[in-house]
């Protein structure tokens, strides 16, 4: 089984991901804060490029969340911050959010067989999902505008490693290329303590910056979320019952 | 300070290289093997991009090395092996050398104040020549047709080492981008055995396959060599009285 890490949405080629399980990251904060609202209950999320798009889609039963430049947009229900995601109002409800990166990283894996959103909170869990798929495998670093962030190649180094002892486990031969290598050794270096790194880390330093240190030290977490959400046609949903541990 | 590392030469800007010291790093092998030339009374190299340019500028008392697909050019008197520059026969010669990434790099550098070869084996010289010179330092990894390579980023980490702590000692304010502190967390966690880990990336393996896994032993050595060769007028040279220790 083939590994490679795509360190930016800009470096992927959608063609490259065809008949592949995709495993798209964006860690501060997309991907944490989705998966935060499915663990609490939100029914399904589309993740949308524009804020254009996030009003035209909304109807009765929707709520929209997103942000720009960190902050929520004025007239949406919920920012970015997973926090915001962590009550009962968001159960049983279908989310319209848009954000710059993670958003841009999920469409651009429009062609893969599989895509799943990952986080440090969820890696084992998306690992797990993605050996069972049994296709090659693309790990995908949203990044921040078009440039590689720590944070989602810290991620990204967690996967490989989790995938790495799966498929030793089960003796299935796999690869990984160069820069995956890389981001693994430097996940080993920093898994002690991680919540330390990421606020050393230029998004890290600008979140907290901005008050949201909480939502940093909350992204920091390893696996405290059983889940592997799925997108299909779209719409980001958790396809098992899972449970927040 | 500013720092800032770059994967692979084709993610290098020239004019972003304006007024910044750039250390060239191609640890497998050309810079390895550059630095060998010099170490071993080799008195100046010329690097160029083909064949053809490398037998146009050869003269009486210049020698042709350089490799395609690792192996040695026909016609040219040596390879890209680092071992075959080791003795006395490059003392006092002037070489026209020619390799695919490492060429590239630092043609690709021409701009920079200042430009400096690289590897592990001069990491720790380097990095001290870099931070005398006291301006925003640009680490370029050459990479292998344009995709990044697990050995340059290394080394590009235990640049990055080298220089936070000479630029800490001395009280100057520095940063780094995230795939410069990503690469920093990567080398710490391999520097107890890099040798093992230059063996498993794909230069490593490939190296290893066609022979040369003394090269890869050899080119994982840290701070070997306390020389910083510099590129100046296409030409690369040793500024300094320097030694093998």
């Amino acid at each position: 089984m083939e590994i490679t890490v795509i360190p930016s949405v800009n470096e992927a080629r959608a063609d490259d991901l065809i008949n592949k399980t995709v495993l798209v990251i964006d860690v501060l904060r997309a991907t944490s804060t989705m998966l935060t609202a499915l663990a609490h209950g939100c029914r399904a999320i589309y993740p949308v490029e524009t804020v254009l798009q996030a009003r035209q889609l909304q109807q009765p039963g929707y709520v929209l969340g997103g942000e720009r430049a960190c902050k929520k947009i004025p007239g949406f229900d919920y920012g970015n911050s997973p926090f915001e995601y962590m009550d009962d109002r968001i159960a049983g409800k279908h989310l319209i959010i848009t954000t710059t990166n993670g958003t841009r990283a999920i469409q651009k894996s429009s062609k893969a067989c599989t895509v799943i959103a990952a986080s440090l909170l969820n890696g084992k869990a998306c690992a797990r999902e993605a050996a069972a798929l049994n296709k090659d495998i693309v790990i995908l670093c949203s990044g921040t505008q078009d440039v590689f962030s720590f944070e989602d190649g810290i991620c990204a180094g967690q996967l490989v490693g989790e995938l790495q002892s799966l498929l030793k486990d089960r003796g299935t031969e796999w690869s990984v290329n160069d820069f995956g290598l890389s981001m693994l050794y430097a996940f080993q270096q920093v898994q002690s303590d991680i919540t330390r790194a990421l606020m050393n880390c230029s998004n890290g330093k600008r979140l907290c910056k901005l008050g949201f240190t909480d939502d940093v030290i909350y992204c920091s977490r390893l696996n405290l979320i059983q889940m592997a959400p799925v997108v299909r046609g779209g719409k980001l949903s958790a396809p098992l019952v899972d449970q927040l541990t």
